[in-house]
C-alpha cells in the first residue's frame, strides 16, 4: 500500500534530501519459513499471554488518562533485569525506554547529533543507524571494518581523530554479520572519541543476550559519554511490542527528555513490557535454545562448504555467492525467506526453531549445486586498513 | 525523576539549541479533581476493557513477530470512522497512524520541514507544534491572533506571503483557547500558502469531535497539500493509548514513509485501537455529554463574572486574572488542578464529569473574592492587526 515505484510524492514539497530515497523495510512475505528479520521464533508462552491480557486490562481501565510520562515502574524493572543479568548495578535513573530501540536511537541523535553534526558507524552494520542519522539531519560517516567483519581498530581510531564525529556507533554483536566487539576495542574507540571531541559512544546491544561474551554494560562505570542500547524485540521474543531501552549516566537520561515526545510510551506498551519482564527466566531459556540452534546453523553451513562469519547473535551471515540475490531467490523458491542485507556475496539467516533450521539447511543443500560460490577469504586477507573495505560497496537494505 | 533544576546534562555534548530548554509536560500531581490535561474523564466501559484484553491477547500470541508495518487494518477502520462521522469518503491509503498525534506531526515536520525550512502557527496554540519544530530543526514563526483568539486572517495571509513558511499549522478547535477556525479562514490561508511556496497546511483537529462545527476534513478534496490530524486521546477516551492519525492525499502518506521508523506502531497499540474503534458509538455518547458539560462550564464561569473564550473543545479558557499563577494556585489549594498555559491572565479547565465540574465551579466561586480580575476585553478590542497580539507574550507551557 505504501511502496510505489512511481514515487507519488515527487511533486510534493518534501525535503530535497529525501528525494530518490525509499522507505526502509524488509518485504513482509507470506512464506512457510521466515528467517529474514531476526525475530525470535518462539511465541510467548500462554501463561505470559494471559498475564499480558490481565495487565493490559488493568491499564485499559485508566486509558482515558495519559500514561506515566516517565515510565518509572518499567524503568525500574528494566534496571533490575540489567543488574541481574550483567552483574553490573543499574538504577532506574540510568534507564530510558521508547518505542523500539529505533526511537531510543532517534532521541539520542536528536539530542547529540543533528544539523552540522556527524555520526560514524563501522559498516556493514545496522543500517537504521545511518537512516535515523539522515532522518535527524545528522551527517553520516561510514567507518571501516576488516575483511572478517571485525572492527579495524587502528583505522577506526584514525577515522575518529580525523572526522571528530559527535556520535560513534558500535554494534555488538554486529548486525548483519553477527560479530561481537571486544571490550578492548570499545575502550580504544571511547578513548579516541573523548580525545577528539568529546563524543558520545553508543554501544548497540540489541542482540546482546545471544552473545558468547559478557555484556559491555559494566563499561558504563565512570564513562559519562557511553550509552548502551537494548531491545525486548529479540531476547524477550517481543518484536511486536516495540520496546527498546538504554542504560547510561542519569545525565544522558535527563538530556533525552529535552527531545522525547511527551507521553511517548503508551500505557498498554508499559503494561505489556512489565508482564514480559515478570517472565524473564522462561524467555531466557528460549535464548539458550536459540544460541544452540545458532551454533548448529554455523556448523551446518560450514559443513556444506559455505563461508560463515562467526556469530554471537541469533542470526548467521553466510556466503560467498557470486550472485547473492540469485541465492536469496533460490531459497525463497524453496519456501525459506532469508535476508539480503546488501553485503556483497553474503546472506543472513535468522536462527529459527529446530524444524525451521532443518528446512533452511535442507534448502541450502538443495540449491547449492545451482549457485556459483566465490573462493574463501582467508585469515591472510584480514589485515588492517589494506584497501577498500566491504563498507565501501555497502548499500542500506537493513534490519 | 527526570526534572532537575541543576540541568545535570549541561556538561554533556548536547546540541546548543537545547541548552537552557526544559522538558515539556504538565505537572503530574495527585489531586482530587484533575482538569489540567484535557483528558476525557470517563473511563472506558467494562465491555470495551474486556474486548481490549481479548484483542491484545490475540496479538500477544504473535508478539515474537514484527507488527504489520503498514497497519492496514487499523488504517482501514480509521478511514471508516472518518468517512462515517464527517460524511466525506476517506480510504485507508489516505490515512496514516502513529504513537500519538505528536509522532504524526513529527513525521510531517521531518518530511516537509527540517533545517533551512520554517513552520508557522498562530499563537497561543498547541505548543507542541513549536516544540516538535525545534526537535526537527525546523524554524518556527509565531503568527498573530486577534484579541478574541480568532485568527487574524489578513495578518496571517500577510505573514505567510512575507515569510513563505513550508508548513502552516491551523489548530481547530484551537488549544488552549477552544476557538474553532472558520472554513473560510482555512481556505484563505491555504490559498495564501499555495501562492507563497507552495506549502503544506496542517489542520490539527485533535479536539474536532467536540466542536459545534463540522470537521474541516471535506476540504481535503482537490487539495494535495492539506493534511488533517486527529487523535484517539480525547474523543475515544484513550490518552493512555497514544494513537494519533492523519488524513491527506495518498501521496502524503507515501511521503512520510521515508522518515517513519519501521514498525513504529506496536501490535498491542494496533489491537487496542481496533478494539476501541469497535465501540465508537458508545464513546461518542460520552463526547455528547462532555459537550453539554463544556457548555455548562462556559455559562457557569460567565455567571460568576469571568471572561470566558467561546469553546468548541472539551476545555474552556477563562480569566482574566491580574495574577493567573495565583489563581491557579488558589484552585489547587481547593483540590482542583487546572492549566496555566502561559496565556496572560487566563487559565484553562478541562470539562470533567458533572461532579468534577461542580467541584471546579464551587472552587472558583470560593477563591474569586481573593483574586484581582482585569477589566473585560470587549468586541471593540478585536480589530485586525492593531498592535501586539497575545502571541508576543506567549511562552510554551503546552498540552
Amino acid at each position: 500500500m505504501t511502496a510505489n515505484p512511481a514515487s507519488p510524492w515527487e511533486d510534493l514539497p518534501i525535503r530535497d534530501e529525501l528525494r530518490g530515497t525509499s522507505p526502509y523495510g524488509a518485504p513482509q512475505l507470506d512464506v512457510p519459513v521466515r528467517l529474514n528479520t531476526n525475530e525470535n521464533p518462539y511465541p510467548l508462552p500462554e501463561p505470559l499471554v494471559a498475564r499480558i491480557a490481565e495487565r493490559v486490562a488493568e491499564a485499559a481501565r485508566h486509558l482515558n488518562r495519559y500514561p506515566d510520562r516517565d515510565a518509572v515502574e518499567l524503568r525500574t524493572q528494566l534496571a533490575h533485569y540489567l543488574s541481574r543479568t550483567t552483574g553490573h548495578p543499574v538504577g532506574p535513573a540510568q534507564v530510558w525506554a521508547a518505542n523500539g530501540s529505533n526511537e531510543v536511537l532517534q532521541q539520542l541523535l536528536q539530542t547529540f547529533g543533528g544539523p552540522g553534526r556527524t555520526a560514524i558507524g563501522f559498516e556493514p552494520s545496522y543500517s537504521m543507524h545511518a537512516l535515523i542519522a539522515r532522518g535527524t539531519n545528522t551527517g553520516w560517516l561510514s567507518g571501516p571494518r576488516n575483511e572478517d567483519f571485525t572492527i579495524d581498530v587502528d583505522a577506526a581510531r584514525a577515522a575518529i581523530a580525523e572526522h571528530r564525529p559527535d556520535i560513534v556507533f558500535i554494534t555488538s554483536p554486529n548486525n548483519p554479520t553477527g560479530t561481537a566487539v571486544a571490550e578492548a576495542t570499545v575502550l580504544a574507540l571511547y578513548e579516541a572519541a573523548q580525545a577528539a571531541k568529546p563524543s558520545m559512544v553508543v554501544v548497540d546491544e540489541a542482540y546482546g543476550e545471544f552473545s558468547h561474551h559478557a555484556s559491555l554494560l559494566p563499561l558504563l562505570a565512570g564513562r559519562r559519554h557511553l550509552v548502551v542500547t537494548r531491545t525486548m524485540s529479540k531476547a524477550f521474543g517481543a518484536a511486536g511490542l516495540r520496546l527498546g531501552y538504554l542504560a547510561a549516566d542519569p545525565a544522558v537520561v535527563d538530556a533525552v527528555q529535552l527531545v522525547r515526545l511527551p507521553y511517548h510510551l503508551s500505557a498498554v506498551t508499559q503494561a505489556t513490557a512489565l508482564a514480559a519482564l515478570e517472565h524473564t527466566d522462561t524467555l531466557l531459556k528460549y535464548v539458550e535454545q536459540l544460541k544452540t540452534e545458532r551454533d548448529r546453523l554455523v556448523d551446518g553451513l560450514r559443513a556444506l562448504g559455505l563461508e560463515v562469519t562467526d556469530s554471537d547473535a541469533n542470526f548467521v551471515q553466510f556466503g560467498r555467492f557470486a550472485d547473492s540475490h540469485a541465492a536469496w531467490q533460490a531459497l525463497l523458491h524453496h519456501g525459506v525467506l532469508v535476508r539480503d542485507n546488501g553485503v556483497p556475496g553474503r546472506l543472513r539467516v535468522t536462527a529459527g526453531t529446530p524444524a525451521e533450521n532443518d528446512a533452511f539447511l535442507a534448502a541450502v543443500a538443495a540449491v547449492l549445486g545451482d549457485l556459483e560460490l566465490l573462493p574463501a577469504t582467508g585469515p591472510d586477507h584480514t589485515g588492517a586498513g589494506d584497501g577498500p573495505t566491504p563498507s565501501k560497496e555497502y548499500t542500506h537494505h537493513g534490519q
